[in-house]
């Protein structure tokens, strides 16, 4: 078998999606056909957004992921590669369809969303045993939760046992995670409806997520990061003593279009971790949110997603 | 400019659309994000739809109608070939995008619809004017309103000066129709929430479908089809004396998805006429009964309507 040789600073275990956006002035009641006014094809999922962003930023990449055989999963390959990721554990299945995600968006930008994961279902044990040699030689590995959670735990602990660090990320979220996520997240970072419904308490506010945090590090977590939106994020690692609950605010940004903006913080996190692995978690978590916030000021979803060289040098 | 010197049985000016199909167990609420368990994209658009079943019964067809510059035109354009309609008037532009109808569908077989017309919208007076030399020649032309409602009225028009018969289907509803539009109609035919819409009273009973009737006659319709479902339809032509309504009932069927069935009777209506001009229109409804009748018994929109191979002989 011909493997690469290459070394990739993120590798993403995860999903791709094709975006299926159509805007209309309200959303559909039940039994309903309205007009809308615009109609477009993007690129998302969780798996592949993150990867992009991680890109962007000038991280060497690699995604590990399913596509069907289809024109959506021809079109996907297409954008890896013209982002720069390496597309060679990016596999195409006739069983199943590109993951799509429907989306219904109103003029208030209110949406209502129905993700069809198709072919991100079918990655499983085998991808990841052809994904190895590049996984073990990652610095850093990422997953979600798009993609069967079984698949996601052993890609993660898969990186664990060759010392690779992990950045775990809980989304879409699930009420029962399986605790053994916790021990193999190296970073596990989640935003407030997520980590809520993991916690089965409210977390909207910085003391909120400083407690959540707290949870999550018991839970065996080596380090976590709960982010607040406009809030910033709070962060708390475990080899600090007693661990205390970093808050990191952001720079206040007129949001146009939110969505993907998580994901754009986690491919940010992802690549400061591979790039400066001794800098302190918090100052990675603050530059992440300052990718993300420029994420924000854009439409679009990967398309907001802002280059190295779109950014202030003091990121870098 | 070269023209085709092909007779018509059918031309068809109207609408194509991409349909987007999610199938989950329930439909999203505004804000929400759900998981569904089925994607697949299908052909679709009423103007289409009744080209295709038309074409299937054997007859001669034309299509004239925009689709965009990408992908779904490109496969829109090969899906009329394969049904062997002549695609010399389906144009591409490069100013919208293909039509695409976002459709949610439940367990339970309700469902949730925007529209963007995109490129069906594009369709105007100079298609028309290139189409001339085939809707002359047609020996029915076909009309809804997922078009233009100028360019469906024009075409008519068109087809009324060259004595090529006409029929018009006010769908999707709307209220203020162009009383324009009943003059032009040789056939007038309608639902039941089509009629509610254009007469503003009830229309559930063949009583109430027979006063509808003679209200369309009155506004200068050449006759009048009102389909009310299970119930079959009501047909009324002017030219009989003091314009009695009949009821054509149907046949019961087990219906497993009724997605253009509509279309599908219209379809076959055109067909009959071409085919058939000396036909009694009540026995032409009888048949496009029959002929939507089987294709309520099969999932789909155009993968569901029968072709002549698959009907009973006595319909031909």
């Amino acid at each position: 078998m011909v493997m690469t040789e290459e070394a990739f600073d993120v590798v993403v275990v995860g999903s791709c999606m094709t975006d299926l956006v159509s805007q209309a002035t309200r959303l559909p009641k039940e039994g309903e056909t309205i007009h809308g006014h615009k109609f477009f094809i993007g690129f998302g999922g969780k798996g592949a957004n993150q990867c992009i962003q991680a890109a962007r930023l000038g991280a060497k990449t690699a995604m590990v992921c399913k596509v069907g055989k289809d024109f959506f999963g021809d079109n996907y390959l297409q954008n890896f590669k013209d982002n720069g990721i390496h597309t060679e554990f990016v596999g195409q299945t006739s069983v199943a369809a590109t993951g799509a995600a429907s989306i219904m968006v109103n003029d208030a930008g209110q949406n209502a969303i129905v993700i069809v994961a198709g072919a991100n279902l079918v990655l499983g044990s085998e991808e990841l045993q052809q994904a190895l040699p590049a996984i073990r030689r990652a610095k850093v590995l990422v997953c979600q939760l798009e993609i069967s959670p079984g698949t996601s735990l052993r890609a993660l602990r898969m990186a664990q046992e060759n010392n690779v660090r992990t950045i775990f990320n809980p989304a879409p979220a699930i009420a029962a995670l399986d605790p053994d996520f916790y021990r193999a997240s190296d970073i596990f970072c989640c935003n407030e409806s997520e980590a809520e419904l993991l916690m089965g308490w409210s977390v909207t506010s910085v003391e909120e997520a400083g407690r959540t945090g707290r949870e999550l590090l018991k839970r065996g977590c080596g380090a976590a990061i709960i982010t607040l939106g406009p809030q910033g994020c709070v962060v708390l690692a475990a080899q600090e003593p007693s661990s205390p609950a970093h808050h990191v605010p952001t720079t206040a940004v007129k949001a146009v279009d939110t969505t993907g903006a998580g994901d754009s913080f986690i491919g940010a996190l992802a690549f400061y971790v591979a790039h400066y692995p001794t800098m302190p978690l918090k100052e990675m978590a603050r530059r992440a949110n300052q990718v993300a916030g420029v994420s924000v000021q854009t439409v679009g979803t990967q398309t907001s997603y802002p280059s190295k060289k779109d950014l202030p040098a003091d990121l870098f």
